[in-house]
């Protein structure tokens, strides 16, 4: 195969630029310069997949300091439709939001499709989640879609291999995403709106190792690091990373696909990781479940039944500012709508604190001495509960055909 | 029975100041003046059962102009307790609502649980609707109850009939609305807190005349007329308003409980109402019905999923500012929670809007002619889909022993 372009864009809009390099691990600072403004890395994308992030407006993303936010392909191709967005002026008009726009090309959700779907060497034969009709995505049609919407950022269709998957299942898998990655490099029309590819591999390092180098050699604006953190144990997950980010070119935004609890994005940024994206802070916050320094909190929990402070001493987000811990509690057991929407501002408020606090660090040289401070104070959900709780949902998902979800 | 207190009240907070009497109608304009601002009338209430209008916050209510809101001691009684709210420094505090607040006694609440309630000369006994718990409401608790919440506008605990019930039975209820507001009269610690009674006397004009006459002659800072909107047609509604309407004191406020739809408030403005309260705009909005000047529309109708502008060209709300109508129609399609929040928005601002234009035509001295305006542009919802559809609800509210609902 022949390498199809090479570093088209360099300076400018669609472009990275890296500020610093930590010396004392691979954390880097950087700013990604997109059509929809400059978005400060490392960065945390909050999930809207179906052109909103639930329960929140734009307005509230900007005064939480969202500078950029992910939307899914899949969701939007399926309802309300490509037509109809690009009719509306594109995925920003049509949800009013003037900031920049990464979207997932699909390939997470029709591969979690489980027997939904069919992979050909043309592309994926597709049954929706939401009526069944039959649909057929190829590497072309998945960028198309995405310069439709007017994504800034846009991802290759990939084969996602299970996390269980055998050697040579998952070295298939790496195949068509190759192939697919290829294609999807030709289709894409560059100018200022980037295309990322996304490096798999499995839990398998040899087969990390030759996607990473084959990926990189086409030469894509960013590359995401795919097919982790789906239901494996977290000190593999950091294994693979770690192993997978340093062979990614140092000039080229990296992104971990759906990881984002608070304790591996600091691993990650650690790794040498620039943006992230997981529904986590958005979905535990419905359930009641609030992100701190300190860990995450129940709400529902008697303790906070008669707290007055807020929930978070060291937090000054809209939620903290103006309600107290006991209010919340009292509209969580009320299954309030509000209890929803105060919690998800919070999270996301606590992810955006969490991003600017490693950027500074990096910037001064901190970076290290942030996360052994992070580390001390946070105290992550067991891994038993956590992996049960996962693979639980995942189960949940692939059962549902899930991904409604977000 | 004595006359226990005469106008205690008469100018500064805690009063009514009446600003202009339509010539052609009973339709006034006045202000409300109470501890938490003033609230300029006529006035339309959202409703905030549980300590929070569903969907918005404090911040939402003040831009879309709300200055006063209804909370209900029934439910706030039972959760989170009034011993919390009050530790919490009061309803206000609690919920971070610096606006004013009407609370409602509960005995509408207490009155639909039907078989879980029984009355005695003393009070009432009831179960509650979320546990079962037993529970024993007097009138002087009632008061209690809402002078710890820290309520700008109290009502009376009040015997609600069955809209169905016999001449006798709605005559001994009426018997014991009156000795019950008399108990919360002297109950009742004046001072700026205001306190309404409450007429009923069902469907006979009757006992609605000696229920204002007797309520009148004891002189409280207010008159509600309750018992109303229950089921039957509005033109009894109408009559039996306006049979009411013009035996209670010029100089007082008058609120019309419960009854929120566009049409029938700017009859009761006509009709010489100060304040409604109604769970209609916000509920009618979670169910994706928006008010327009023209009137209802089902924004999850076909005809909405490609219509680029505001769901009303006439409408300057936060949502229609935003938003196309084909976005909100997405939402709906996809069950956001947005979705539920946008809507409350515009219905609330609608509200707003109505009760603003009504205001201003009175002081104009064009109510009348505001009205032959609205009712030819306003379609109502069809009579008898409106009676089905009422009754349908009262009846899974009382299977339910609901008032979960709001």
């Amino acid at each position: 195969m022949v390498k199809v372009r090479r570093d088209t864009i360099t300076s400018g809009t669609g472009s990275f630029r890296l500020a610093k390099t930590s010396s004392d691990s691979g954390a880097r600072a950087g700013e990604l310069l997109t059509p929809h403004g400059s978005v400060p890395t490392p960065v945390f994308l909050p999930v809207g997949s179906q052109a909103t992030v639930k329960t929140v407006t734009p307005g509230d993303l900007k005064s939480i300091g969202v500078h950029m936010l992910l939307a899914n392909a899949y969701h939007l191709y399926l309802r309300p439709g490509v037509t109809l967005i690009e009719r509306m002026g594109g995925l920003h008009r049509f949800m009013d939001w003037d900031g920049a726009v990464l979207t997932d090309s699909g390939g997470y959700q029709i591969f979690s499709l489980a027997n939904l779907r069919k992979v050909a060497d043309r592309g994926v034969v597709f049954r929706s989640h939401i009526d069944g009709s039959l649909h057929s995505l190829t590497p072309e049609l998945a960028v198309e879609i995405q310069q439709s919407l007017g994504a800034d950022v846009m991802m290759v269709l990939d084969d996602v291999p299970s996390s269980t998957g055998s050697f040579e299942e998952v070295q298939r898998a790496v195949q068509t995403t190759h192939i697919w990655a290829e294609r999807c490099l030709r289709a894409w029309s560059s100018g200022d709106r980037m295309l990322f590819a996304i490096v798999q591999g499995g839990l398998f390092p040899e087969l990390r190792h030759s996607s990473a180098a084959y990926l990189t050699s086409l030469g894509f604006s960013g590359y995401a690091v795919g097919g982790l953190s789906l239901g494996e144990p977290k000190a593999q997950t950091r294994a693979m990373l770690e192993e997978t980010a340093v062979l990614l070119p140092p000039g080229k935004p990296r992104y971990l696909m759906g990881v984002g609890s608070p304790e591996d994005i600091v691993d990650g940024v650690g790794a040498g990781i620039d943006i992230f994206d997981s529904v986590l802070p958005t979905r535990v916050a419905r359930n009641g479940s609030l992100l701190t320094w300190r860990g995450k909190c129940n709400i529902r929990n008697s303790a906070y039944r008669e707290m007055d402070g807020p929930v978070d001493s060291d937090c000054d987000c809209y939620t903290c500012r103006h309600f107290s811990a006991a209010y919340l509690h009292h509209l969580f057991r009320c299954e309030e709508l509000l209890a929803y929407r105060l919690a998800t501002v919070h999270n996301l408020s606590f992810m955006s604190a969490l991003m600017g606090r490693m950027r500074r660090a990096i910037m001064e040289g901190e970076f290290k001495s942030f996360r052994e401070r992070f580390r001390a104070g946070y105290q992550p959900t067991d891994e038993e509960v956590r992996l049960a709780q996962k693979r639980k949902w995942l189960d949940a998902r692939n059962r549902r055909m899930a991904i409604e979800d977000e």
